[in-house]
């Protein structure tokens, strides 16, 4: 049996996408953490008075430490000592001036919903095997704990360098249409209700729009008081295509130079020798 | 079969917790939208000179409407129209004095972790079905969205009155021995990483304790910038048992009260008559 059989025959017997989630996501995963790898060699190349690190995780400890800087009444709790969170392609950070690594770019991707490669293979799905598309599922929404922790990491930034890439046709932001091998065309309509997921995630970004670098926190008056907003900047492939390597390593560059540029007043000794 | 065998039977079969996370919570869900009801007549009682409503659900577009008044910039994708979330237990409002409804109340009611109920009937896990304790999973990471979603719709308040309860096995705080039937007595570690799960929650309460009040958000300055928190009040039955319906109501009550309060200056003319 062939890997996608496999898949589906797995994903019948779970009843659910979940299974799918977690195995289909494997390799964008893998392909998102090779890739900052190269980032961070890119940085390193660009940045050569300045000092990368790429790491796997974070620890939950080091997160209420952080906390803890911002106020004491914070970052008290930890239940698991070895808890600690680890986004798909890591962490990248930067040394500043004072010996401190800053972070510059975290990056995760997820896939959800294989509709487009069971209509090409001509696979139906659904408790009778009669339908041509899935009811997508909802583990999506666990993205948002990575956001939330590395967003209270980060508290004390100005910035927030968290890409999240989307892959699958629950992201969809266009209509497509795919062939089957008995020539009978499907359309998926991204307006779906049982399909498309973007709205599980769109709080992330306040509803800000998606494939759009938010690295630099938004700061807005409202009557007495000032809130800042750290952003995650969503990236899909709305047309249902897999995110090519050459576009991750832009986006990802781009949303590193970012920060970079953010933190530039940290990093001013280094960076002019001055 | 009885029901606790069905569920068993469904867990293995789907290889996972998220079935039972979804079947097992509705008896928990139930039971936190009951209370609501009586909360909101409780107040509307002790309140005579307000007005409450108690509704199922906010729409993703009520939440943009939101955002947008705060900034052009934010709340403008909406990929599904009739989008909407749905906290277990409803949304609490108040009317104010300009018309205008304002949250009191949401509430969740979170269940996972059915392993205290195996271990009191003697029902083994796992793969070969010889293991006392199953492997939690991280279905709960999911409640992370809805926080987010009405965190945003209530970026203008100054209070965030969200409730999370949980109970389950993996919300655990103590830990606790179950007999079998048998006689043999398991333990259950509160600080086992395959078990407990509470720090991939806590990221919602920026570490702060659990079971506590934190309706009113923090300000907290920080170099050139004040920062807003809104804190989930996390609640767990961290003994295993189950919450009672009077504990809950109790929780629930203070924390509208609160908001209340908070919102004191907008209800001022209908609760003075001045």
């Amino acid at each position: 049996m062939n890997q996608s059989g496999r898949l589906t025959s797995q994903h019948k017997k779970s009843h659910g996408v979940e299974g799918i989630f977690c195995i289909e996501a494997k390799a964008h995963d893998t392909l998102v953490r090779s890739i900052a790898v190269l980032v961070r060699k890119s940085l390193q190349e660009k940045y050569p008075q300045l000092l990368f690190r790429h790491r796997a995780n974070i620890s939950k400890s080091e997160i209420n430490d952080a906390l803890r800087r911002i106020d004491s009444n914070l970052g008290q709790t930890l239940f698991v000592k070895e808890a600690s969170i680890q986004p798909d392609g890591g962490i990248i950070e930067v040394k500043d001036d004072n010996n401190n690594w800053r972070i510059v770019l975290v990056s995760e991707a997820k896939y959800q919903g294989r509709d487009i490669d069971n209509i090409k293979q001509g696979i139906l799905v659904g408790k009778n095997g009669n339908q041509d598309l899935m009811v997508a599922g909802n583990a999506i929404e666990r993205a948002h704990k990575n956001i939330s922790e590395i967003a209270n990491y980060m508290l004390s930034e100005s910035h927030f360098p968290y890409i999240l890439f989307l892959e699958g046709s629950n992201f969809l932001t266009q209509n497509i249409t795919i062939q089957r091998p008995d020539g009978r065309n499907v359309t998926l309509n991204y307006n779906s209700g049982a399909l498309n997921r973007l709205d599980r995630l769109t709080s992330a970004n306040y509803g800000m729009p998606l494939n759009t670098n938010l690295c630099r926190n938004k700061f807005i008056p409202h009557h007495d008081k000032m809130i800042m907003l750290q952003a995650a900047s969503i990236y899909t492939h709305g047309d249902g295509e897999r995110w090519k390597e050459a576009e991750m390593f832009r986006v990802m560059s781009d949303i590193a130079e970012t920060s970079l540029k953010i933190l530039g007043s940290d990093l001013f000794i280094q960076l002019t020798g001055k």
